[in-house]
């Protein structure tokens, strides 16, 4: 039965891009729903197809009287409901919500900075409007702790809390900079087998991933909520340390197939970044996360994580850095170099961003359908060539052997194009999307830089009025001495993590340029052999 | 020096197909002339690129004073009377042409066919504007048979002329039913050194082909207007024989080497469908223009072959055709095949020259941009990636050699998708436009199906309306079968005719299908090549 959707709003598409043009109330079929990047194919009641923004249309359920839209058909636990309890259940009362929607109002600042480019500023906000819990977002996090222990760490060390249980920090003089010390004992976590689980009578039902960390090789079963439990830990510790947020959590399509390999996929490279930094993989909080198989234990060491007390600006009382101080110039000169580099970036990342979904969008609309149009020019021509009837001396009006082969070989060229056209459409799926979603996970880590450079900006600040303080005789030497140190560590932290960034950047992108390249060469040699195919139905003519 | 051009016209050009919307007197730049199809690639003053169509602007000449037309510029005789003079000096006088130019209203019907495609219609009567000579268009032709010798020679046999000069020609019957036979001695003619020649002390200026058939093997010069006379020497003699126009006349860059070649490319295809035909090959006026290499007796066989009586109807008269008489009803049902045959070509291949056109217009424009967009934002990102400069410990801000590499491999890869664009660019060149040269040759050779389609039918209504006549005793037995064995030779006629242009059409379409085929392999398999030198420089980053 084909599927229908109601369009809730007029949207104009762009033909050039594939899009379809939609007006409210009309009532589509649906092509295709796994388009991805928030896209189904539709097809209007002219017959125009073409691709509509799916939170433009709402999905039918077709009934013997009717269509009604799909969420009015569900159980009396609406999907709503469902979400809240089960994937929310550890939502925060509305008040503590609403406190958090006035802090996203401080994520517009975005610290001299260009503007972020949209699609950034949404998943900015989507992850803080996501945070059910009382956590802050990244804005308001470097503004509390600027308030309340950032500065007061700067100028008196903040209060002594002892050996934390993630030990001490080094940070080491690298050929290529201070670096984070790797300490032994890196590991990689497997994530796998998706399985839909159910509790309260199968009323609420989830997906449970099997993680199997490396060190210990024993499996533990988590869900999306405990990763988003473990991002809100590490968004909260690890002060410039470049947390990004979690795959986006789509309603639409939750269960299904190529979603969850998709959402799994995702939370695997989410993973693998966060076991292999070396602040962040060995600490107490991802140990448990990795390897608790106890309900009453990981309850313990939960509680545990949410209690703990060296983060933020405490984080910093167990970094040792190296024995050489910064001078303050060359730390201003790090901090603009490396502004100018994530301003660059963001715009550098926006501009490839919409080339390529430009791009694939063409794939599955306008380029399958001139390779379509071509194919069936030829499967036309070979039609009317069929009707090549001369009268031989048997009376029969059969064309003769080389005029029915030219036929065949016409009919098979037209077959190839539109093959061809349905390559073109798939061939999103192997390299374009791969590359955007690569670009999205960027985009997460892109968002940590402005609370960094702001934090670290102000740091530099509170330094330099120290020693004009000092200057001016206002503050004595050991004090403003204490503060250069502890700044010191700040900004040997900052080098550190951006020295880090560096080098998985490097990896990541080459990485991902060869899986591109790899498919669109994949995909030109295809091309070839198909049309290697048709040629040789032409060749064999000769014979 | 940037060439230029003023907008004649207003037009509004397709974004999706690569064209620029271009208003009255703006000057554009142009960018390229040799695009094809009467298109030129111009830049507007907002710096804006795209196709245009030439006849919309006016190409400028730079002078001190500034930009005038370039036919301005001109010596006093104009390009025109030199085209007068040079190319048309047999054209006759005006009131014969007006004579012709209501001919061309006859044009207008089209037998009952489908209406032809514009660019066909348009042909066809560019084809009769420009024939000079008093001679008769397509349609006029069958009309003027019609009304006088060819009425009379199915109810009479005409006046009786004596043996032709091409002798008798013979319809055979073959495995695929009725052939012309083969006469000994088929040949062909190398078209080959275009020279530009002038004569009147340099005024006028012509270019001379050097023609040599492969049966003499001595080499003639020809003029394009010696190649129009005998095109309607040929249109004029052989009634119910395809006979297809000549290329294109252009005034346009009449002289630059890539019209020439092109002219040439297409005389020689058109010489060698001529020579290849059984009928036309060997006849009298072919050999005459093959071979004649002295003036005088080019003077004296060009006026005997003006003064030729076996022609149109009379051309039958020479006829043998094969022994079985035809039953009426068989004819019939051959003619509607026929008819049904040529609708069905004309609409197809209608089709194909739309899509063709199209798409190699969108390689021209969109396809080119859309490959160098994406390589813009990866030399982009390669710039961003210039600004990783960590502090290291001697004190240098260089960035690390696998950031130095990464940085060269995507710029590399940014360059690679640049020479995709122009790759894409260039490609029409080599398939699209050979493919579209190739079905403009066939639409020549289609606007002479109507005229054979209409007297063929009706040839068959005359036979049936004296068969009526006969039951009604107004005609004798006798009579009636002569007129009967007289439709039987146009009916053999017509079906050798058909058989042959079938047998060329087989081979013809493999061909082209090869050469498009081919060259899209080609085409396919440097972007690969392409790609793979850009993944080589991320894999070499592993080493």
């Amino acid at each position: 039965m084909m599927k229908k959707c109601r369009v809730l709003y007029d949207f104009s598409g762009e033909t050039d891009n594939g899009e379809l043009t939609i007006y409210e109330n009309e009532v589509l079929q649906i092509i295709r729903q796994d388009v991805g990047e928030g896209w189904w194919e539709a097809e209007n009641p002219s017959g125009q197809r073409g691709l509509v923004p799916e939170a433009y249309v709402e999905q039918m359920v077709e009934e013997n009287q009717g269509s009604k839209p799909i969420t009015t058909q569900q159980s009396t636990v609406s999907q709503d409901d469902e979400w809240d309890d089960d994937e929310w259940d550890e939502r925060a009362s509305q008040s503590s919500y609403d406190a958090q929607q006035q802090d996203s109002g401080l994520n517009g600042n975005n610290y001299g900075l260009s503007a972020p480019n949209r699609q950034f500023k949404q998943r900015n906000s989507e992850a803080s409007a996501r945070s059910g819990t009382v956590k802050k977002n990244f804005a308001s996090r470097f503004s509390v702790f600027a308030k309340t222990g950032g500065e007061a760490y700067l100028l008196g060390g903040g209060p002594k809390k002892g050996a934390s249980p993630d030990g001490t920090i080094r940070i080491i003089e690298a050929e290529d900079g201070p670096r984070w010390e790797e300490t032994v004992g890196k590991y990689t976590c497997e994530i796998k087998n998706p399985k839909k689980e159910s509790k309260l009578k199968g009323i609420k039902s989830f997906i449970a991933y099997q993680v199997t960390p490396s060190n210990t090789g024993i499996r533990v079963s988590r869900r999306y909520k405990h990763f988003d439990w473990l991002y809100e830990r590490l968004a909260e510790k690890f002060t410039l340390v470049i947390v990004p947020p979690l795959p986006d959590k789509q309603v639409t399509g939750r269960y299904e197939e190529a979603f969850i390999e998709k959402r799994m996929d995702q939370l695997q490279r989410w993973m693998n970044r966060m076991t292999a930094h070396p602040v962040i993989g060995p600490s107490d909080v991802m140990i448990h996360f990795t390897s608790c198989t106890d309900e009453k234990l990981w309850k313990q060491g939960k509680r545990k994580a949410e209690k703990d007390e060296f983060l933020g600006a405490a984080f910093y009382q167990n970094i040792e850095p190296p024995a050489n101080n910064l001078d303050v110039a060359t730390i201003e000169r790090q901090h603009d170099t490396f502004t100018r580099f994530t301003k660059s970036f963001d715009s550098s990342v926006a501009v490839i961003q919409q080339v390529i979904h430009d791009y694939s969008k063409k794939h599955l609309g306008p380029f399958k359908r001139e390779y379509q149009k071509i194919g069936n020019s030829f499967t036309e021509l070979a039609t009317t060539f069929n009707l090549d009837n001369r009268p031989n001396p048997e009376g029969k009006d059969d064309p003769p052997q080389e005029s029915v082969q030219l036929t065949e070989a016409l009919n098979f060229t037209g077959k190839t194009y539109e093959e061809i056209g349905e390559l073109f459409y798939q061939q999103p799926k192997y390299d374009l999307h791969p590359f955007e979603d690569f670009l999205k996970e960027y985009g997460g880590m892109m968002s940590c830089f402005p609370d960094m450079i702001h934090f670290h900006k102000h740091t530099v600040q509170t330094v330099k009025e120290c020693q004009k303080q000092r200057e001016e005789q206002k503050m004595d030497f050991e004090e403003a001495e204490a503060v250069k140190k502890r700044a010191d560590v700040i900004s040997y932290a900052m080098m550190a993590e951006v020295n880090h960034f560096h080098r998985e950047r490097v990896e990541d992108f080459k990485w991902i340029m060869q899986v591109y390249l790899k498919e669109q060469i994949k995909f030109y040699k295809s091309l070839t052999i198909k049309l290697e195919e048709a040629l040789q139905k032409y060749d064999e003519l000769d014979r």
